[in-house]
């Protein structure tokens, strides 16, 4: 595994040859200006339904691209292979993590969708001056399974899961104008402040990724999360998946900047 | 049918119910500050490249709602049926054009997409003092069929079709900007001035709808529109399949503000 001193200043096919080689990290930061993506590969039987729950949620689930059947190719980064180049995968069957793995069998049935990822706004809010506590701190952004329930489509159903940030209480106003012009990849917050309002418990216990600590005056802010759509699979339990480890996301060729309105 | 003075005062509910009770007319300046749809409904087995399609062809087939096999109620007007409230309908057999009639028969497979329309703009556009010309001249607003294609997907593929308005030179900036902010429905244009730049050889003569007149000064400005899915239909030839005549829309319930960024 390499050690990367500046994983920001990679290009996008420099972090995915990294990862097409063997190193596992999470990809926060990385290749900084550059749009990440996140995975759900179903059998294309269940394709539709994946379309239709990610267009009847497209705050949570916002499609930026799908595959033919059995191609692991993507407009969004020509020369990718969506096999290899994601740092980890998630396995699941029957609606059950099966494996962890750092490459995967792309069968000739699957078709892979790569949904937006709040990353992508990171770099808008660093721009304006807004700290990012979870890059500060080295640590995945935390993540959680709310109580508000996603408008479901054919077989899948699931609660919407959010990503939050802690945010200095006079930026939270420039933080919401910023990612709200960027529709393409979550958009504005859908909540901020009391976690209780999305049925949220604990913040210092999170259903993926990592806790942050809070700086005094931070307040946290809620955004619709791409891994919304494995808590459907958890949920929905279709035979078989591939997704990316939650915080594992592929890295793009497409600039932040083109998800802006 | 009914005469009606000013369709803009009326409520989306009582426009339906006017459409439902036989009235046909294009729908351009009803129920003013309301969004209004595009239709096309398709067999289940057609569902997933319609929708596919549209996924990938965002700008002219922007997807506002998706019914479940066999339902004509939609989110976007509750208590509006699909079946009866356009003011006309087009049935396509084969990719070919069989009939225009005022109500349709909803087959129990039959799955409905509602694509934005140019027309929520409109509404915006107005607002900020730039003039409508085909409404300022009672036509339906004129529409071409492009010489670029659309991004393929599964069974279907056509050509890119536009709405056209004439916008005076020095309000052209201010068209783009505003549009722009509306993503939901078809955003900024996809040209401005030249047709022959999207390959269209005369603005008198439109595919769809009716030629507007040019004030001394306007410049031709070119949105993705969404009778493209109805152009995919005639080059992609499903066996069956209904949309809304050009120009003649379902009036939802959704205030055309809803889909500002």
């Amino acid at each position: 595994m390499t050690t990367v001193d500046e994983p920001a200043a990679l290009s996008p096919a420099q972090a995915r040859a990294l990862f097409r080689d063997g190193t596992v990290t999470p990809t926060s930061g990385w290749a900084s200006g550059y749009t990440q993506a996140n995975l759900i590969a179903v059998p294309r039987d269940w394709a539709y339904d994946i379309l239709l729950f990610c267009q009847r949620n497209p705050t949570p689930c916002p499609v930026l691209d799908v595959t033919d059947p059995g191609s692991t190719a993507t407009v969004l980064a020509p020369g990718a292979d969506l096999s290899t180049d994601f740092p980890r995968y998630r396995i699941w069957r029957e609606g059950e993590l099966a494996e962890e793995p750092d490459r995967v069998e792309w069968g000739a049935d699957l078709v892979g969708f790569l949904i937006g990822c709040s990353f992508t706004f990171e770099t808008a809010l660093a721009e304006a001056g807004i700290p990012l506590r979870h890059i500060e701190q080295g640590r995945n952004v935390p993540m959680f399974v709310t109580g508000r329930q996603c408008r479901p489509a054919g077989r899948l159903h699931g609660p919407m899961v959010v990503s939050m940030r802690p945010v200095p209480a006079d930026q939270v106003e420039r933080a919401i104008e910023i990612s709200g012009r960027m529709p393409a990849v979550h958009g504005a917050p859908v909540h901020v402040g009391d976690p209780a309002g999305l049925g949220i418990e604990d913040l210092a216990r999170p259903d993926f990724g990592e806790a942050v600590e809070f700086r005094p005056g931070d307040v946290p802010v809620f955004w619709g999360c791409g891994v919304t759509p494995q808590a459907a699979l958890m949920a929905s339990r279709p035979p078989f998946a591939i997704t990316h480890a939650p915080g594992h996301m592929l890295v793009t060729d497409v600039r932040d900047s083109a998800y802006r309105v």
